[in-house]
């Protein structure tokens, strides 16, 4: 596929620089590009990178138009990241264009399911009875929906992912391979030594324009729903526990396990592999570090870290030993200060 | 589904306190519960959510008998919190009373499989030769059994469930979506540096009533099997490596992993995203918290943690960056002291 | 099956020393083996194991060959635990000969998909449109290979795995259960609020002889390709950010996560639960402890360790509070130190 700049800029806009008859056959990072793709400048501190650039134009910030000029080519856009953003998108769409939807012959659809218009199902899918499936939607091979479950409009699901019986996910979600959503919660009432499962009767409600990653697990909620607001995005391999709910437009990297009962507010960021345990509440713009642990809810938005530093092996082996003596450490300094305070009392008593 | 009260009580035992004749139409925590609704009261310190409590019924503690029947019916049971375990499972099976176990057509099940009366298997399932299904068991649409496996009586396979060849589950368990059992061990010699492949020859035994989460991974052992007890719950994305050892009514939260050939006692609960590493051995009655890193073998029960506190990131940058010259710091006490000790010999001196 | 030790010392090399006409049934660790099995000892520490092995043969390194005599017959090997490691492969290919490959009828191959010769394709497999799968390559049932992607010559795909369009295997690879191969990176802008998906155009390639495991995750890179070296081993449920490149013969123990557009070098190790922050570079030779946090990049090989060392829950409360106040103790010790030097000075002045 091969698409003139003047093209580009006619559908996403920003001002046209130089020659918009160049043919653009895709696009590439600054260090990458090769004759005949777009790349793009999100900061003016990369422009360094821009003389040695071999792509065919370039997306620049106003400060950079000069530099842009250069390369013979360039589209100047107050944002070039979000303009790159809405330029992939528009660009998946230019390769999908004419891929008619189709329901394959092998999926196994409950004669009582509702499949809406224009709705793709891949092969040995399974949709479960009085599943709503909204048009435009799309379901990946050997994915499971359960019954009553509801898929919005235009959400795509991926190949092997599981929906639970009963539950909902909004309109232009995403989900990727492996997601699981609603397994059941994780609870047991202690008997005699022994775990007595709590049947987990919840389901999962997932909001709109939602993007869930590969192997993510959101279980159903015990009683109530686990709520999942519009426009979270959550990277692969993430454990969200029952009765979780997460605000909308909050954001988690990989390996971050949030366990049941926990409120997330919204515009969080949670960093990769962070923990927060059950029945805390995080405010609205909290920020976690990647690998914090969140043992206790965080009333004010801000950003907050809990984690080791590393060192090298010697360096940490002495230090996490010391570790183990600091509160010790931290009364031996006391009585030090004591000592010499009483020193310096003695020395100036007549 | 609506129940009496009164026949809710004559099923599951407690007190009835009130009026019998309440109509039951769903389970409820506290705060959610509506009208027709059955909630509980698990400690009598959460006494203060029933006045405004809209349930029809609420399970209490003797303690507070009086509340409950404020409500105008309740029941009185010594532990509430287990009778409501017992009573979900009874609900959902209620919910579940009438649906005939059946193996769909499109279920692939080698001849030599043997698969025990009242089996449900779902669409596209794969069960492999020379395999045994108990009496009673449900194997979701798209799992795959591998040749030589053992799955219990009555036990539930979930969709997309993985059980690789050899490998025997015990009765009564559940297995969520997405778990893989008898994936190789991670065990490889070094070889001019490159990994020569240990061939995994063991298995996976795993005993009656384990639950296993969504998308959690137990691998085959290298000789001999990886072993997991009667009774033992683990959450979802849980790592067990080769030739570990879990012993009965063990609990593990998400995202833990545990490193090959560890031994970990009875009765331990392992918090979410705790690791501990490979040939260790914990004994019974081990509580980790979340997050920790067991990196000893332990011998006494007990509780045990090693979690850097989460912190306002400034905070946080100021003490990790003090963290690093720990050791120097006790260093310098140790030098203040003697410095101080000397300067009171000196003084006293004659 | 049986086969005599003097066959296999006959296949493996090592040299045989006592009765080579023992018949082998099997093979286990020195601890559980019984008569008609072969056992091995990678070091002389663990020589006094077998003074109580009941292997009928043993692999010992030639320190422990008078031992092993002891047995009745040993194979004295270089490196016994590589002997073992390559005892293991062949002995698997022995259980695994005269399993003819097969494309099994209900696997949904399209018509432009080129498969090679001895190929197996399991049940319900399905494999996209120009997808090349390289002679004796195994693809497991439900596995999902996408439009355009490439399985190199023996590559074994257990069932269950999804490898995304476009994305390349190489020869010999072995994939576990699970693995998602391919999904979108991470990767968003963010505006007023929100985040604008940027689409995922790169792909995956993977090198030779690399080793996947269970539920792992490497995500597609957002303009270049995500790249894993030959001979790297990653163990279950790790995740792979997109851009991220790992050097040759790297391994990565379960639930590591490694963000985006990271540069790991060649015959690194990664300790279970370590997470490697985005856009960090290690060199060749890092070896990062079991749970640390790879903060920044790491220029010089060596070994690297980042925990909180795990304490009995009432000590690690004293020491995490005081670690709170650290850098204030990082003060106070310094005033101390002042008073002391001007006390000392004080006596010492004229």
């Amino acid at each position: 596929m091969t698409i003139t700049l003047g093209r580009i800029v006619a559908e996403l806009g920003g001002r046209l620089v130089g020659d918009g008859s160049r043919e653009i056959s895709g696009l590439a990072s600054l260090a990458a590009a090769r004759v005949g793709e777009l790349s793009f400048v999100s900061h003016p501190r990369y422009a360094g990178l821009l003389a040695d650039c071999r792509a065919s134009a370039v997306i620049v910030p106003s400060s950079l138009e000069a530099q842009g000029q250069a390369l013979g080519a360039c589209v100047v856009a107050d944002d070039p990241y979000l303009y790159f953003a809405r330029l992939t998108q528009w660009w998946r769409r230019q390769h999908e264009a004419g891929v008619a939807p189709a329901v394959d012959a092998t999926a196994h659809i409950h004669p009582e399911a509702h499949i809406g218009v224009d709705v793709s199902v891949g092969p040995f899918a399974v949709i479960g009875a009085r599943a709503v499936v909204g048009p435009g939607a799309r379901i990946g091979a050997h994915s499971v929906l359960g019954d009553d479950t509801v898929v919005g409009a235009g959400t795509r699901i991926a190949p092997r992912v599981t929906v639970g019986d009963g539950c909902r996910i909004g309109e232009r979600c995403i989900l990727h391979p492996g997601v699981v959503i609603g397994a059941d919660g994780f609870g047991f009432a202690p008997h005699k030594g022994q775990w007595i499962k709590i049947e987990q009767l919840g389901a999962v409600h997932i909001g709109n324009d939602v993007e869930i990653g590969a192997n993510t697990c959101i279980d159903r909620g015990a009683l109530e729903d686990t709520v999942i607001g519009d426009g979270v995005k959550l990277d692969n391999l993430i454990q969200i526990g029952h009765n979780v709910r997460v605000g909308a437009h909050t954001a988690m990297a990989g390996c971050v396990g949030v366990a049941g009962s926990a409120t997330i507010g919204e515009r969080c960021t949670v960093g990769g592999g962070a923990v927060v345990l059950g029945h805390l509440s995080l405010a609205d713009d909290v920020h976690i570090s990647a690998a914090s642990v969140v043992t206790r809810s965080i009333r004010t938005r801000g950003h907050y870290t809990g984690m080791f530093p590393i060192d090298d092996n010697a360096s940490w082996e002495k230090n996490a030993a010391s570790l183990k003596q600091l509160n010790r450490l931290r009364e031996r300094l006391k009585a030090a200060e004591q000592a010499i305070e009483q020193a310096l009392q003695n020395k100036t008593a007549p």
